[in-house]
């Protein structure tokens, strides 16, 4: 099933968590939960203060030598009836500072802020900032009944 | 972070999702939210009878032709102090009643059905039964602020 446009982004914005699937050294797959923000035709997602193990920065390794990425927002629910997903196929980048305007970076910062609260109490980045740009190229959605996707919160 | 084995036993036991990524045609990854039931050194996520895509089946056709997966168990919550996951390197492949012993399909069907009171209403299975049997390998785990993974629900 396809979106339209318009349900699509309402998802992007309302929904606060994606599995990012990367492709690995050697190719195998590797998952990670992010959170980001839709801007236009970019997704961003910071490399927060969240605390982290080195390993976890995996996934910017992994899109400097393979920018495909998937993307899955999902619900899970007892209730199977209310289940759904959207898969996006997409390919990523690390920017920061360097690979956006000085307009984008603000931009995407205060849309992160904005969707997140939670950065009132967390850095949004930890030193230099760094962020995925993940550009979406198609999607795939599923629900097991019929869903008013602008109407997710 | 490393759990003991006995923790992720638990969590494998309870938690009731997990999204897998494979790897496409091609090597672009692909994801999808699956259930599944542990048992032993094996995890078995039937391919059921909830309403599906055939594109949706492209997990089958993913591990024919790599067997290496990424496997997400994770917990999103605005309050991110109670943020985890576990991330599970696994390899997987399609059994059914080829494959498997009786037996083993006997526990394998058995523990979805217990796990899963839903399939009372939804067939475990749609014609011929099909599972993914996925055996991790290496697991890391992480979680924002120390919790009692064997109390998990």
């Amino acid at each position: 099933m396809q979106l339209e446009s318009r349900q699509l982004a309402h998802v992007l914005d309302v929904w606060p968590v994606a599995r990012l699937a990367t492709i690995g050294a050697g190719g195998a797959p590797h998952l990670v939960p992010i959170v980001f923000a839709s801007i236009d035709d970019y997704l961003y997602s910071p490399i927060d203060a969240k605390p982290k193990g080195s390993a976890d920065l995996q996934r910017l390794r992994n899109v400097a030598q393979d920018g495909r990425v998937c993307l899955l927002l999902d619900h899970y629910a007892s209730q199977w009836r209310q289940l759904w997903w959207i898969r996006i196929d997409a390919t990523a980048e690390r920017v920061g500072r360097i690979g956006l305007t000085d307009a984008e970076f603000a931009r995407a910062t205060e849309r992160l802020r904005h969707k997140y609260p939670q950065y009132r109490s967390i850095p949004l980045f930890r030193g230099e900032p760094q962020l995925l740009r993940i550009q979406p190229r198609a999607h795939t959605a599923w629900s097991a009944e019929p869903i008013e996707w602008e109407a997710l919160r």
